[in-house]
């Protein structure tokens, strides 16, 4: 991951022993970008620019907006801080989908239990029962995820989102102050590769995984959600109910299971 | 701050030494919380339940839609998940505003440099240019905040929120899932209960400051906004042009100061 989101500036900063220094400091780049359909803007996210594309792309994918690739003609970026999709001739946009998902939308099909039976009617349960993972394998991805980092986003607290495969080799990693644009970075390259559904596949994210995290891995197909901190109540909800595999705090040698046991081989117990 | 955003549910764990247990485990609790105005839905937010009327209040304020105590007639709990204001007779809502903030909004009024011009205009910069800090009450105030949390909260990442006084005295403590519903919650109930402008004030967020943050405090009419974290690029341009002071990783006994150094009482440097 490219050092692309990073700005610079003077503070004062008090040390350790007391002493005031003026020096150049680093922070991570925060801006507005507007994701558009055609001419219609219907989101905007504050995001660490870069992978503006594929952010668009994931986030169409997880919001409900396109299904498959081949419902989107193009993503380019139209403007400053702006990108746009043009969806193929004959697809329509579906705006309601739009405005039911994400942080702060401006209408509720979020509310209650029922909201959770409408996000599995959205994105269909997985399936992908056949997948495994062995514990080494699982304790390896946080480390292999760090070093695919730049040293200042990880102690500066960049959110980052990273795809693997069954055997633990990193496939996509991306970087945002935003967790929830770091995984539509990561799932909209793949989206745009045409590799999703993930079937085979683990997401790991830096952080901890909220409902949003995992309803975004679901409409990615994704069977394994991996945190590095804790999952919410209804993050657990959704996996149990999507067969998705949910795992949290995982800090090796320590992990905990939420859900759906059986994809981690536990060998003896 | 109670525990009443805590559920549990049974998980298995795998310990240090390689065993596998069973074991009781708390979750922080997410669910939606649907804010009306009227009888509109404006707003859907991912929270952690409790304090809702505040939160909903603070939202209101926060995002430009109401700017005085007077405006809001009455916020009440409306049914599960649900809270609504009704505006004071006269004081039409504005829609626009609304949607101009906001992680995910559904149009763009945020959009490169014109948008940080335009919250200027919404929402003044502070004057509070009287207001002083010493080292010593800054530095112990992250201590103070975490004594005001449950343990669970503590360790299990809840974002915290604390209004202070310059004395370092804490006057509201909320928590929630979402830094910007912790926010939203402690500045709602200094508006219900007609403090704001929180001209004497500091605004502490135990994880990083975004924009978002940054704008909440400005519509609050906070002077110093202090982050255990990171401030983000637009965080710290927002303050500087706001005439906010802008500390961060505040970690005893260090800290950084971004932006109005003046309000911090250095002593002989």
């Amino acid at each position: 991951m490219k050092e692309s989101g990073i700005g610079s500036q003077k503070i004062i900063r008090r040390k350790g022993d007391g002493e005031f220094v003026y020096l150049p400091d680093e922070l991570t780049i925060e801006e507005p970008l507007e994701i558009r359909v055609g001419r219609k803007p219907i989101a905007t996210t504050m995001r660490t620019p870069g992978h503006d594309e594929e952010l668009a792309a994931g986030f169409l994918l997880s919001e409900g907006i396109v299904r498959g690739r081949d419902q989107i003609a193009s993503v380019s970026i139209s403007g400053d801080n702006r990108v746009g999709a043009e969806l193929t001739d004959g697809v329509k946009l579906k705006l309601n989908s739009t405005k039911r998902f994400g942080t702060i939308s401006s209408s509720c099909g979020l509310c209650g239990k029922t909201s959770i039976d409408a996000i599995r009617q959205n994105f269909p349960a997985v399936r992908s029962n056949d997948i495994r993972i062995d514990i080494e394998t699982l304790l390896s991805l946080p480390e292999t995820l760090r070093k695919a980092q730049s040293d200042f986003a990880r102690t500066g607290g960049i959110h980052a989102a990273g795809i693997f495969g069954m055997d633990g080799q990193l496939k996509i990693a991306r970087e945002d102050i935003g967790r929830h644009n770091a995984v539509d970075k990561a799932i909209g390259r793949a989206f745009l590769d045409e590799l999703v559904p993930l079937k085979r596949h683990l997401l790991l994210v830096s952080g901890r995984a909220s409902f949003e995290i995992l309803q975004k891995a679901l409409a990615a197909g994704i069977p394994i959600v991996a945190a590095v901190s804790a999952p919410s109540s209804l993050a657990v909800e959704l996996a149990r109910d999507s067969n998705q595999t949910l795992i949290g705090f995982l800090r090796p040698p320590s992990f905990n299971i939420y859900t759906h046991i059986e994809r981690v081989i536990l060998g003896a117990l």
